[in-house]
């Protein structure tokens, strides 16, 4: 099985990070195909125009894995950029990291907060829960107020401010599992499960397998309604 | 004042069809600004893959718009493309057509029907309303089953299988509106507000003054949140 | 184009504050006929009993418009009395400014609060809300603790409790607009929008400008279902 | 304990109907004291506009059932109208016959339809049912189209009609119980629970019941919000 | 009238004090036949599992009262365990102490908390609540960090406790009402009424007089759906 | 890793065809453990009273697994028994299979009908819908009307009555993916998707390899709120 892992914004270093997460939780038979956007996306997603700017680099990516004859894909960036356009063009399973994680987190817990990078962020995934209809067990979206990028740099203190905001959380907002809210957190999940106490989610990692759930139980994306191919 | 009227797609005749509502209802002092997309936005807007097509040539458009000091915005398509990226890049209001007509419709009714192209329009549209809040009074979003360049061509019969879904909305979802679900079917409210004897709402025109509206109130997007500037 | 902009409640110069707001935002054609309640409708209106009295006369001075052919109707308290009932008796759009304000904040935000006058009005206007579907959007309804009337007190401090209130709002419910949640608010908008950095919506400017929208685009109330004449 | 049973409408004969169903299902010791609207209060009340008429002298009586010292009160019309002003004027318990009857299906089964008399009345029940919570429960409101004042002739037809949509609920809506809509249907409840095999619930009956409860559980309307007296 | 009320867990104690209350509100005609667990059933029930190992106990103790020929129930436990499957193996109304305290409170007053026992208790209540529809009137589910069986014990200090944190809800989460959240706060209602001036709710004394209520109106639980008997 | 795949009632053969689909589709590092309820669990789950007789051996066989340190449970019952306790009893991710079918078929279609056995399971999965937040992706939950051990019997027809239903779900509904709604057709599901054209999701397998997912990424149940281990 093959599955493309596609880190929509150009930064590079993001997505080897990414795709080695997704690599410590594949399966043995399984390959992870890595791709990164180029620009017109920019280096990090920070808000809609961002967003938009990285979709139709994705959805040339996707075209390609369709025609490479690819399995599924996962779009590993928090905002769940493209995704409806993404199912359009692909025949197996597409996921973005925010649904796979806040539907992993309603599994293990009865409610949950996600921490992100920047304020601006927040109602974007506010909106995307209430989509996916979890919203009756999101507590709250936090901001741990700090650039995508700083996740990037070493020295740049982002992983502890990353730390105290899920430990607010928990004192808070009373919530029982905490979803990291950017998929350049991936390589903390560890580290925050263990300092924290509480269920830590990573999207990349958890999408990565539901997709090779849905590739191993023969499911594909319905043709029949909303994600039929682009009629151009 | 002057208010970009923006047509997302490709096809001119359409913009053409689009601003002449748009300037039958613009009050007096409005200038309206008619604006096209140009590939690779596609001719027509059928799905979420040509809805991201269309995105960075609006926002392009749109930031050339702030720039000229334009005043406000409309999005002239029902799948109300890129949204929330235009209120990043401009600074007045910025209204979708679907949104606009389903407020509209909410103001003047108890209940509503939408009628739009085809059947796959439909659940993007049923996802655009349930994020406006107004799922409890739509009653359903119907097909007339006409791809959206025939509401261009003379003898397509278009229009007749237009009217014909508004009067089976009126009949078997016992609405008390029709929304119109296409900014290709502008011309036609007035003719189909006379046969079916409800409420019949187009959204181009709905948007332009309630976008003249904002306007004339003093209102601008909200920089303090979601629709801050792009950072890059 | 004539507008019939209606204070609920007995207080004349309440009128007249509303009316010059409602007239600096209508367009050049518009004329803006002023009403006022006349008893037993209350001085103010804080409460669902004060409401249940204006109701009457607005109903009476709404037939008499109808009579008279007026295009269109605000009903200019914040608790949007009989709105339902006055659609039955009017066959142009009526709009009160509770759903007028809330609506036109949910185009220029995605979160908003609601700064009001006394404590009773809030659980009224979390109803209002929730029924145009936008609790989603409504971060938190906030009292200013002052009665309606001190607003119309010179020295009562009365523009500075909302003032204060309304920064409380943007820090604590980290909400991305407000909305003045009384009709006796309409004329420190600007101000409010100046101090705050915010947008800061009234809802008989909006309302105004909303009516005349959807007038100008020849729509009126539907007269199918719920707003159908009343039978006697 | 004395509880108010008040038709606000002002027909007579309706509220002999009425009352002599609460005096059936009462208590040994509880004393029902009857009211009846009085004119402009309508004969019937089918729509907005009828209800708004209503409700001035249905506060007026239940500030005099105050001052008699009556300890709680059934408002039998099943629109509801004017709860929260009576809450406001009453310490005792008030309960319109929608909210009990709605309230009692949602305890006797998994879903319910509501056989009103006119169509108008429909999109009324229905968003009186949204604000108590029961959407999810509610398979639909269904009007028998018969004019309210029809069940009190003999010969009418009405009580057919009523049965006969009831059957259809069942058949076409899966519904496990039925609410009858409309105050004057309080004496086909028995009747009607016979002929078609699911629970028939009048709100009447309910509503006189559950005043009672809350009444014997020593429960008052709260003042420290919402319902909190009028000021003036 | 004979109405079986059960406390579920295994605690006697508990059943003399929830059964005195019952006692202290039932109409003279009605009897209170009392129940209490055995185990497996737990001295107390906190969380799921307690709430499990309860349940066969109910049933069993249900088809033993519906041959005896019993009129309702009322299941003295506010997680409502076992609701459905009491109600298709009984014919009479069965009600929850959770499912009539929270519609009770919605009948009084326009938002309400509840104070529970231990903080496990707290997403157990909140999925009660959405489940009934009552969300949006649900301000906070609260727990005064009290053991149930504390509520047993002289000298232990939870009343006050309960106390404490109805005071702290009535502050901090602007509600209008409070429900005591646990069969065993039963008999301090009239004290913490007194002690906080806001209407506090005992789920045991209203259920018990809604299922007289239900039964005095003649209404049974619906046999077409959900609660037909069971099949085996 | 080894994965408890738990069939709840007490029907061996049912049990064998469960665990051969788990086996299809798990990871080849991946054991399944199969596991069977014993009386008083019923041969079917049919309803509530079924549901809550099969919980206390569901337990008592978690407990099992958690002593013999296997690493996720999948029960096997669509009515998903008893999850909330097992979640308490058991460290690893325990799921439902009306969970992750439902889940699974959000990220695969915009919208999903549901076919299950009997009618009176009908009401029981739209309320678990409910509560997974996914009502407005349901279209509607159907039955083929057989009871589930006809699933079992060579000759009944009742498979052929699963594809007619779904193939009525497809063309009434205008749903994009059918879940299957008993464990029992686990077997059905490859050839229910050729036959139908649209992806048919069976939960036995979708839940199993999410579990795998679950567990190969590192997480499990959360402890510190609803799910904690029962105190006694």
């Amino acid at each position: 099985m093959r599955i493309l892992v596609m880190n929509p914004n150009a930064t590079r270093s993001m997505t080897d990070k990414i795709v080695a997460s997704a690599r410590t939780v594949a399966s043995p038979g399984t390959e992870i195909v890595a791709a990164t956007g180029t620009p017109p996306a920019p280096p990090s997603i920070q808000g809609h125009h961002d967003e938009a700017m990285s979709v139709p680099g994705l959805i040339a990516r996707l075209r390609q894995a369709e025609a490479e004859g690819l399995d599924g894909v996962v779009v590993a960036c928090f905002d769940d950029p493209g995704i409806g356009a993404c199912r359009e063009v692909f025949s197996g399973p597409v996921l973005g990291i925010c649904e796979a994680a806040v539907k992993a987190a309603s599994m293990l817990s009865t409610s949950f907060s996600v921490v992100t990078t920047l304020p601006r962020s927040v109602p974007v995934i506010e909106h995307l829960v209430h989509g996916y209809g979890l919203s009756h067990r999101l507590r709250r979206v936090r901001s741990a107020a700090i650039p995508v990028l700083a996740l990037e740099e070493e020295g740049s203190g982002a992983r502890e401010k990353v730390r105290a905001e899920i430990l607010r959380a928990v004192e808070e907002d009373r919530c029982e599992a905490v979803v990291l809210g950017c998929a350049g957190m991936a390589d903390l999940t560890e580290w925050l499960t263990e300092e924290t106490g509480v269920p830590v989610i990573d999207g990349v990692t958890v999408a990565t397998r539901m997709v090779e759930a849905l590739v191993a139980c023969g499911l594909k994306t319905s043709k029949v309604g909303a994600y039929a191919p682009p009629i151009a």
